[in-house]
């Protein structure tokens, strides 16, 4: 069966988008440990992102740095860290997460956004993605 | 200032070794979340990891990727999870982690282990690194 990201991906659930190539798609966490919180996945579905193979493990990496410079363009955050998981949804995703204290990267406090803001920060990273 | 990850790979401040090269160095976080829990770092002190040039951060992808696999390989988990944040030390490293479920990715929850298991567990990996 498909995963939720997959979903998204095909537009048959919604998302913030912020950027997508051939083979990869980013978007907001639309239950977000802080502000501009992104998730950058690979369009082909694997569950483990050490069992892709290092190639597109490395695109994906690529791709994701690409994003994270959008996001440190866009935010005030003492930095964006990364973290990839993956414990709940079996298809990869990268993390990436303005942060300016350890917390914002504990998944434990979440931040609460209109679908107005989520609206204007994704098109705000887009449009700083290079 | 040399940060303490230098003094580390300089072998002036001692550490269980898992592998290195002519950039990176990779070993045992000595304050673990998990058994086998694993920094890498770029010997060329950077802060922020996306402040590295993306040809260097693809490299310190690429070894981290080898070390991961090499994790994988040698103890018990459900996958192991990668984090950069770098709040605490002003020198990149990536965590690689052995993880089960999410509180180990959540830096709360500490491994004590004794200096023969921390050998052994680096000998291990090291073994497994390819």
């Amino acid at each position: 069966m498909a995963s939720i990201f997959t979903k998204i991906i095909k537009g048959e659930i919604p998302s913030y988008k912020i950027a997508e190539d051939d083979n990869f798609f980013a978007f907001l966490d639309i239950n977000p440990n802080t502000k501009g919180h992104t998730l950058v996945v690979p369009k082909k579905e694997e569950n483990k992102i050490f069992d892709l193979e290092k190639e597109v493990y490395l695109e994906l990496m690529d791709f994701s740095y690409r994003v994270a410079k959008a996001i440190e363009k866009t935010l005030p955050c003492e930095r964006v860290g990364m973290s990839v998981i993956g414990l709940e949804v079996p298809h990869v995703h990268v993390h990436l997460i303005p942060i300016s204290k350890m917390n914002d990267m504990r998944f434990v406090e979440k931040e609460s956004l209109s679908k107005e803001e989520f609206i204007t920060i994704a098109e705000q990273i887009s449009g700083n993605f290079e």
